[in-house]
C-alpha cells in the first residue's frame, strides 16, 4: 500500500468547501497535502491563501489549472496565455509542486490546428514557468473529453509533448481515471520516469453514471489502481498521490465523511 | 464526396424495424447496402433472412456482431466461442462482407488476462472463418467502453492483433465515432491499407447526450468525417460506408425520415 504520507486531497472533491475549510479538513484527518483550485484562491485572495497554507504547514501538491490554449482568434489566444501566466505566478507563490495543465478542446479550429496551438502554448508557458521556478504538468484527459476539454488524450501524446522541454520544467499528470484503459499504459509509465509530476486517483464505476461528474471513490470501480501506482513508483515517482473525484453525490455528502472514506480507501486500494 | 453507391444502412439505426422492413426502406431510398444485426436474423430466421436479402438484390456490408471473448470460467468461454462459430456461419450464409467483432470487456478477469483471452479467441475464430470463407472485422471501441464493451480500444491495438493473422481473414472496422480523437489516427489509417474491412460513420455531439445512445447524425457533431474517410480511401479502402447511429431520439423517429436525412447527410458530410 502507498504510505499515508503521500495522500493529497484535491479540493474539487468537496467543491462546496472554501480553501480554509478544505485545509482545516485535511488537518482534522491527518492528510498532509492538498491540491488547490484557482477559483478557491481567487475567492480567498492570493495572499490570504498563502497564509492559510503556510499557517497549516500543509504541502501543496498542485494548483489546478492552466491550459485551454486553442481558440480561433489571436486576441483570444493571447488572453488565455495571459491567464496562464497568472496561473504560473500563483503556483509559484503557493509553492505548489506543479501547475496542472488541461490543454483544452479544439474550440472552433481543426483538431490538428488545435494540437499545434497547444504545442506553441506549452512552449511559451514553459519559458515563463522556468524563469519563476514553477513546473507544468500536462494532463492527458480521457478521450471522451477530446471534444470539450482536451485534445491531449493519451500518455504517449503527453510524453512526446513533454519530451520537447526540460525534464525539470514540463512533465505529466497521470490520472488513473483518464489512462487506465490504455493498452500501452504500463510500458509508457515505465518510460515516463522523472517526467511524472503528479499522480491522481479515483475509480471508474460500471455503468458510468456521468462522463464528467460520475467518477467513483477508489474501490468502487474497475481501475487496477494499485498496479498502476506501483508501476509509476517503479518508474521513479515518489511524490504525492492526489484523490480527485468529480462526483455529484460525493460532492453533496458532508465533507468530513468524504475525507474519512478517502483515507480508508486510500489505505485499502492505493 | 463519397459516391452514394457506397452508402450502407446499419439497421441498428432504426432498431424498431424488422430485417424485411429495413431492406424495404433501403430499396425505397436507393441505398444499395445494409449492415445486419444478428437479433434481427434470429427474429426472421436465417433462411428467410437470406431470401429477403437475395430477393431485394441488396448487398450485405456486415453482420453485427460476434466477440465478447473474455469470461472467468472455461465453460462460459467455450459457450461464447460456440456462439461465435454460429455468427461466422450466419455471416457466410448471408454473404456479408465481414463479421464485426466487438471483443468484449474484462468481465470479471484482469484487464491483461482479458486481452489475452481476446487474442486466443480471435485465433480460434479466424481458423473457423477462413475455412468458411468469412472475414472477421476487429472493431476498436472508444476507450469509454473499455469497462463494459471492449478491451480493444485503439486502432493501433487492433492493427497489431490483426497483423498476427492473414490479411484476407482478419481486418479492422474503422468507426469514426470510436477513433476520431486518436492522435495517431491518420498515420495508423495510412498503415492499415488492405486491413480495413469496414468503415462506419456517425458524429460526436457536444456535449455528448449519452455514452451509448447519444451518437449524432453526420454533420451534427465535431468529427472530421470527410478527412478520415479520404485517408481510409487513400490507404486502399473502397468498400461500403455504413451509417451506424445509436441514438434514442433518432430511433424513435419515423424510419423513412431517418433514411432520407441519412442519404442527404451522407452526400454532404462523408
Amino acid at each position: 500500500m502507498a504510505a499515508i504520507e503521500r495522500l493529497s486531497f484535491n479540493q474539487i472533491t468537496v467543491d462546496k468547501w472554501s480553501l480554509r475549510e478544505a485545509v482545516e479538513g485535511c488537518l482534522r484527518h491527518g492528510i498532509p497535502s492538498i491540491g488547490i483550485w484557482r477559483h478557491k484562491v481567487q475567492e480567498a485572495g492570493l495572499q490570504a491563501s498563502i497564509r492559510i497554507v503556510k499557517d497549516a504547514g500543509i504541502h501543496v501538491s498542485s494548483l489546478c489549472r492552466g491550459g485551454m490554449f486553442a481558440a480561433a482568434g489571436a486576441d483570444e489566444r493571447r488572453k488565455r496565455m495571459e491567464d496562464n501566466f497568472r496561473a504560473v505566478e500563483d503556483a509559484a507563490a503557493l509553492e505548489a509542486d506543479v501547475l496542472v495543465l488541461v490543454v483544452g478542446p479544439a474550440n472552433g479550429v481543426r483538431l490538428a490546428e488545435a494540437r499545434s496551438m497547444v504545442r506553441d502554448g506549452v512552449q511559451e508557458l514553459a519559458e515563463y514557468a522556468k524563469a519563476r521556478g514553477a513546473r507544468l504538468g500536462l494532463e492527458p484527459l480521457h478521450p471522451m473529453f477530446a471534444a470539450d476539454r482536451s485534445v491531449l488524450s493519451t500518455l504517449e501524446q503527453a510524453l512526446e509533448l513533454a519530451a520537447a522541454h526540460e525534464a525539470s520544467v514540463v512533465g505529466l499528470i497521470v490520472d488513473v481515471y483518464h489512462v487506465w484503459w490504455d493498452p500501452k499504459l504500463y510500458p509508457l509509465l515505465a518510460k515516463a520516469g522523472n517526467r511524472i509530476f503528479g499522480f491522481h486517483v479515483s475509480d471508474w464505476i460500471v455503468p458510468l453514471p456521468d462522463l464528467l461528474m460520475g467518477r467513483g471513490m477508489m474501490g468502487d470501480g474497475v481501475i487496477e489502481i494499485k498496479n498502476i501506482r506501483e508501476t509509476a513508483d517503479a518508474a521513479g515517482y515518489s511524490g504525492p498521490i492526489e484523490v480527485e473525484i468529480f462526483n455529484r453525490q460525493i460532492g453533496e455528502m458532508p465533507g468530513d465523511e468524504v475525507l474519512a472514506t478517502m483515507v480508508e480507501r486510500f489505505q485499502q486500494c492505493v
